[in-house]
Formats: C-alpha cells, sequence, structure tokens
C-alpha cells in the first residue's frame, strides 16, 4: 500500500528534512518527494509518496502528530492511501465521446477510481451506462434553473459516496452553492484553448477568428465560469479547410485527452490548488 | 522558371477547367493547383504552380488576356514568376532572435528573399545586421508618436524597393496610415496564442492565469491592434514550475518559428487573405 | 453527389488541363484537385473531387471514355462516387482500445464507411461488437498456420462484400496468399515507430533502448512483415519513469488515434502507394 | 549560490530521511528532490538542490562525510556548486545551424556554461566563432584516420579545461580512446529518431521507406557508433511532398533543438547514466 502526503505551508528553512524525518519517524518508506515553491505567494508545496507496509495500521496516532507538526509549520495537509479509490460521478448531456473515453479508461485501470454514477439532463446515454454496468440517473434541468434538481443531484451524490465530479460535456451551468460545496472536486472540459475563446460556441468563436490551432481546457469549477484554475490544456492543428463540423470532430479527440488527462491527475493526487493556478506534480 | 498564379472571385462551375485550360493555351504546364472555396463569403480560392518554359517571355498579351477572363469571371489575381525574389525589411527593438533566425533562414535558402535592411528604434542590433552584411538604420521613436518618424521609414523602404516589412519583436504600434500604405504586407509575431492574451506583456498575463501552454501567432497588421488575419500559431507546453523568464525563454522558441513558418508562406505566395481569415496554400 | 477521380501515369506536359477538360466536358464540376510528381518513378498523380449533379447518371459512356484516355496516357485510374460506402471488417484478438475508437468514430459520422462484421481468434470482444450490432466470428488460429482458417475467413470476407479489412491489433501474420487477395486493402497498427522496433515486444525493446518518444504506425499489410507502405505515423513523449505498463497505456491512446486517422484517408481515397511509399492527399 | 548532490545506490529503506538529514544537518536548505528507481538494476537515483548560505565555504568536511556516507550505502555521488560553469568545446564541419543556436543560447543565459572553444575539421566556421569571440581551432582529419588528430585535441581540451565536449554535426567518428577519456561528457546529435536510421545519410533512408516523421537524437557517445544512452529526442511531420533538401531543413530545425535541450539538461546536472539508458531529472 501506498501513502501520499499532500502538505502546503510557508516557506522557511529545513521543510524538506523535517517532513522527511516525520514519515520515517512513522515506519514509512518515502519513495517519490516532489517540491514546488510559489513565488507569488511565498507558498511551499510538497508531494511525498511513501510505502506503508511497515507503519501502524492505526493511522490515529499519525493522524494526530501530523495536526501538531501543521499547527507548528501552518500547514495544510491531505494523507491518502492507495487503497482508497474516489468515486466519480461523470455528469454529461448528449455526447458519449468523453463519457466513453473515462469508462473504457477506467477499465483497462488507467484511472484509479470507480465510476458508480452517471447524471444527465438527457436520456439519451442510459444505454451506454447500463452496457457497463454502471447506474444511469436522467434528471431533466428547467431551462435557466440549474438550482432546481440541484438538492436532488447533491442526495444522490451524497447517498452514492461521491468524490469527484467530472463534467463530461456537461451543456449546464452550476449554482454557486453546488459549486462550493464541490470545491476542487468538480472537473469541467471546456472546448476551447482558455482564456481564449469562453463562453458559449467556442468553436465557432475559433472559425471567426481563424485561428491555426483549436484547443480544449480541463479546469476545477469554480463559481466564475470558465474562471477556474485550469488543470490540463492541448490544442490541435486546424486549417482553413476545416468546417465547424470537422472543428467538432477534431475537438472531440482533445477535448477527451485532456479531460482524462486532468481526472487521472486529480485521481492520482497529483493537483493542488494554489490561488487561480494548479500546480500538477509530476 | 515557375509561375504561380492566385486568383479569387464568385464561386461558379468550371473555374477549375477554365483556368487550367487558359494557362495551357498560353504554353504553360500546369504542376499543382490547390482550390478552397469559402462558405461563407462564397467566394472561390486557387493557386496554381506551373512551368513557364514554353511561354511567352513578354507577359504583356498573357497579361492582357488574363484581364479580359478577371472581367469576365470578377476574378482578383496575381502572377508572380520564381525569379521576382521580394525584398524584406526586418524591423527589430533589443531582442535578437527573430532576427537572427530569420537571416540565417535566408542564407540556407529557406526563405525565397533579399534582405537588404534591418530598421530598429535602438542602435543594438547594429553589429549583427553588419555582421551579415545588412543595411542597419537606427530611427528613434518619440515616445507614443511612431507617425513622427513614418515618413523617414517610408523613404527608405521606397528607395529600397522594399516588398514585405517583418516586425521581429518590433515593439511599436504602426499608425494606421502606414498599416493601409503596406496592406497585407507587413507580418508581426505576437508573443501568445492570440486572441489569449492580445495586448501588452503576454507572457506575465499567461503566468497569472496559469495556462498550461503559451503560444506565439504570426499575422498580418491590420488598424486593429492585435487583430490581423493570422497566418500561423503554435504553442509549447509548460508548467507551474517555470517562472517569468523562463516563459519567456521558452517563447523565444516557439516565437522565432511561428515567424519564419508566416513570413516563409507569404514569400511563397502561398497566404490568401479573405476576411478576417487567411487561407494558407500547402 | 460528389466523385473522386484518381489516376496516375507518366508524367508529361499539359496533364492537369486534360483532366481538367475531360471531366469538365462530361458535366463535372471540380471542386479540388491535388497532384503530385515522384522524382524517383517520373510518375504523376492526380486526385480531383467534383460535383457531379449534372453528370450523365449512366456511367458508362464516362467510364469507356476514360479506358480510352487512359490507353492515351498511359495511365491508372480509379473512380469513386461518394454514396459508395466502403465495408470495412476489423479483425481482432483481446484488445479492445481500437476496436471501440473505430466503431465510436464510425458512429460519429467521422469514417465513411460500414462496418459490418467483426472478425477474432478469440471470444473476448464478441460483446463489443454486438452491443453496437456488429456480427461477430471467433475463428480461432492454429498456433503458427494462420493459414488454416484462411479460406473460412476469405469466404466471410467475400460473401459479406468487404473492401477494407483493418487489422486492429489482431495478433496474427497472414499469409502471402490472404495479402495478394487483399493487396492495398489491408491496415494494420505497429506499435512502434517503423521502422525502429519492428517485430515483436516493441515497447519491451523500446523500454530497453532507453527512447524519449514511443510511436505508432499504420500500413498497408504487404507480404514483408513491418515493411508495407507506411499510411501514418505518430509519437508520444515518454521518460525513464515509465514502465512497460505505462508505456503500453500510453501506446493505447497513439496507436489508436493512427489507426483511426490512415483508416480515414483511405476511406476518402486520398491514400496512392507509390512504390515502399505512400502519397496522402490532404 | 546552489548546490546539486546526485547519488545512486542500491535500493533500500530510509535513504530520502537519510539523505535529507545529512544535507540539512550541514546547514543546506533542500529546495528540490527528485528520485528514481530503476526496476531492472534495482538502483535508486536521487538529485536534490539546495541551497547552500548557511553551509561551511570550505566543502572538505562535507565531502569527507559524504564519502562516508557513501561507503555505508555503496553510494555513487556528484557535487556541484552553481558558480561552477561547464566549460565546453563545441566540434563542428561546414553545417552551422547547430553551431549558431548552442551560443545564442548560451549568451541569452539559457545554457549554464562558457564557450570558450570550438574545434573543426574544416576552416568554414570559423569566421562565425570569431564574431561571438570564441577562439577557432581548424584541425583536419586524415580520411579515416580521426585518432591521428586526437592527441593535438585531447591536449587542447585539457588546456583549454574543457567538460563538456558538444558534436554539432561533427562529420567524424572519434577513437575508442577518445570516447574513454571523456566518458559521458561526449554529446553527439544524430540527425534521425534513433534506433531507426542509424549510420550515414539518415535522411535518404527515411525517404527510402517513407516515414511520415523524421526525427533527431541527441545521446552520449559511446564506442559503439549511434548506440549511447539517448538524452533527448523529438520529430517533425513530413508529407510526400518532401524532398531531401526539404527533410534536410525541417531536419535543421529538430537537431538543434534535441541537442540544445540535451546540453541544457547536461549542464544542469538533471541526466544521469543509467545502463544504456538516461535518467533526465525535471
Amino acid at each position: 500500500m501506498l501513502g501520499t502526503l499532500i502538505v502546503s505551508c510557508p516557506d522557511r528553512p529545513g521543510l524538506v528534512a523535517a517532513l522527511a524525518q516525520f514519515l520515517t519517524a512513522h515506519g514509512a518508506n518515502i519513495l517519490h518527494a516532489e517540491q514546488h515553491r510559489d513565488t507569488t505567494s511565498g507558498l511551499f508545496f510538497q508531494r511525498m509518496q511513501f510505502e506503508m507496509a511497515r507503519m501502524d495500521p492505526d493511522r490515529t496516532r499519525l493522524n494526530r502528530e501530523l495536526g501538531e507538526l501543521a499547527r507548528q509549520y501552518e500547514m495544510t495537509w491531505r494523507l491518502h492511501a492507495s487503497g482508497d479509490f474516489t468515486r466519480v460521478a461523470i455528469f454529461v448531456s448528449k455526447m458519449d465521446h468523453c463519457l466513453y473515453d473515462l469508462i473504457l479508461r477506467q477499465k483497462e485501470g488507467e484511472l484509479r477510481c470507480e465510476i458508480p454514477l452517471v447524471v444527465s439532463n438527457h436520456p439519451d446515454l442510459q444505454r451506454v451506462a447500463e452496457y457497463f454496468g454502471i447506474e444511469f440517473r436522467c434528471i431533466p434541468v428547467p431551462e435557466g434553473n440549474h438550482a432546481a434538481v440541484e438538492p436532488q443531484q447533491f442526495e444522490l451524490l451524497q447517498s452514492r459516496n461521491i468524490g469527484l465530479v467530472v463534467l463530461a460535456r456537461y451543456m449546464q451551468i452550476l449554482s454557486p452553492q453546488f459549486v462550493r460545496k464541490y470545491s476542487e472536486r468538480i472537473i469541467n472540459i471546456h472546448h476551447s484553448f482558455l482564456p481564449a475563446f469562453a463562453g458559449g460556441r467556442p468553436y465557432h468563436q475559433a472559425m471567426e477568428r481563424g485561428v491555426k490551432l483549436i484547443g480544449a481546457t480541463s479546469h476545477y469549477v469554480t463559481e466564475q465560469l470558465d474562471e477556474g484554475p485550469i488543470i490540463e490544456q492541448d490544442v490541435v492543428r486546424v486549417s482553413h479547410r476545416e468546417e465547424i463540423k470537422d472543428l467538432v470532430a477534431r475537438g472531440r479527440d482533445v477535448e477527451k485527452t485532456v479531460l482524462a488527462r486532468a481526472v487521472k491527475a486529480h485521481l492520482e493526487h497529483r493537483v493542488v490548488v494554489c490561488g487561480r493556478k494548479t500546480i500538477v506534480f509530476s
């Protein structure tokens, strides 16, 4: 079993050694450590992976002493064990490319998660979910009033013990309350290279502007639409020959790849939010 | 000797055959033809390359009859012969990476042009130009008043018979009058993936927003800053580890590559402007 | 309805005009024409796309006169109409990533084909084929004797009117007789950047050599294993951190993308074989 | 001042903490640590960067105690201080693109080195070296007998205190003796995606095989030609339209980029050789 400890705190000398010593004293064998200093905020970030075989299986003492260390260094921390698989809900509308892609990667073992739930505002993708043995819930959304269905969605997420919501081309805007409840636990895919072409119909905007590359951006959802911390982006080359339908087709490939990489990084506890930005450890 | 004929006109059946027949009747052997239909405007574009060996060396008749054909089809046309090398002026400020790159590519024979002139608002790059035997003219620009030096620049461009102006990180904004005089003959490199991060300090903007790719965009200069038709773009991956100085260094590579590709395409008469966009024939 | 005419012949002056005139005289409106001269062989290649609306629906006369033109110019030609969808059989073993990818792209309308048949030497992927309503035939192959099952496979392909066989990670070697019967109509995906790492276990070979990029190659199958004309290739970056299982996972993405692009180009009649190489028109 | 410590040893629990503690006890403030375990050899590798401000400026004690720690853990180690700039000699023949690229990057501060010497078997690039104020030595090589000039080259390298030799398209094969003297300190650029197209005329080989991507590979030189540990590789897309001269031009761009990245990684002490492979820390 592997453990992953992610900490952040104001930078000061000796942090790397102090944390290494702390984990080793608790029986951990550190395999990887990666650090980052954010020059703007003066914050230090570290992600450590360690073998837990010789550690006390009861993590009570570890947690208590981590808490003490954290107070001493004004540290924020998260501890994950490799056995704790995140349970993911995928929200979709009618497009199936990201849905298939995520499910197939999970089946191949590329994504460290379970996918027990698909939620949609349309019935179209019920058959896909069921083919893969995943519960499908169709919750139609009254136009312009997503908040109306959120209590029902929230209850569903709670009862299914969902730890991550992936908006896989879910063409709806969540309310600020919903976003706050799942802060840093909702990942969206936007079909443009943000901040270019935020808002609606980005492929039409790209066509109109005559760009030579189109892109996709995966980010945590925040209360400001299309403004959340970016986790992953990529682009693909297009030419004057491509019409809208071709951009949409080329875009599908980059959308699903970018979303899968962002979800994978999140599930491996490699993403840390730092203000408007993310640190994505390798 | 190769000829290149570029035409555009309202689309109608039989155009490809009519043009092929016209050129063949004048002794041309067509080597390549590439077409494009712009669905928004309904315009047809064609670029034809042909061997001119058996054509009448006096192009008077060809030009006259092309003119007649053009009237018949409401056609715009340009005819270039491979012997007519464009004369290029490179405008720079203090950064030398794009300047070196363009000059070295020209020396290698990658760019079909002559580079007889470098213009700068600073004296810093005089030695570079002179090392390569290129005339260097330092024309300091009064702050916020580029128009003041444009008569002098314009006279210089005229007297040196310049057909293309390349702004190779020339940190000045040209006046609308200057831009109109050299319409579709001024190419700029902007150090961001436009339309993201238009305006000043794009690397700082990119850093602030936390994007995972930074880019560069080469475009024809129009009266609207950073809004001209895009000829070429590319991006390079960055991470949270890169500081501003690293973005600037990574950016240099993509800036010079993108600018060189755009200039090369222009010099090979492969670029046609269509509204806000470009067609770049292969 | 669109027509596509592909011709090749010894190069001589006037070919482009002669073909344009021929098609126009038969009522075709030429939309695109693309040419290539192979300097090694001295051959000329042209692909023309044209609107067929005003052409004689009975193609007898067109075919006869094309035959005459072909004799005159020593021309090889193929004529396709956009209504003639190729029928594709996908051969698989146990891995499903390329199979899903091809089927999903066909459903999205990206691939101009029908997929009526999946053939496998293992029963594992039956459920996938059937979920998408595709006939699945399991034909186990005696070790080292693929020829033993080829009569049965061949009959199946004939009876289902198959025009293209795609080996989507079909871990078997076809006999020369089979390959000859479907010359330039069998496309394989090899999981390396050929000619590097031909033969078995390319990811292990890549790991052992310590390359920094792994790739995939899609090619027409010929009698020489892994030596057929390459249609498409791509690579993906890897580092010292990747173990074999990671290379396999990264490789899946590039395999399916490369195979899909090659199949798409073939189905759009954009691929022409020229000796050991392919011309892939844009 | 920054210090960089690179160690490798048989893997065992507690290594990360032991090293962190050791450095901290000597007054180092660890900024970054990166680890790798090679599963084939069972070796552990670590690179640590640390602030040296509060360390004893006399490194005698540090070195002695590092030596003791090394014996205890069967460790190989290298310690670099950021003030120790490597002195680089660039070997060239007639092509100037890699030479210009390396010199210009060094001038921009991208490469942590000095470049005091250019060696060539031809006089062609003397003017380039001298323009940049670099000593140029022309040492003609008798055909097939590079060993004949190696004593002279070796003496030159010794007297100029050279720590890294970069073969920037130096079209000569070094003798095994020379290679052994500068083991892991000679970097070559090969103009293909190795192991494809090893040996001579790789662009001709690539053209002949009809590949759709061409590449370049930078590696440490070993006694086996084109077989040394790969530091960096990249590729660029080509099509049937490219002739040899186009491949050569496209290749120049990828050659110089790949070589510069490899040299940069070496100079930042991020490369460790592990058998036939390299670990390139980020």
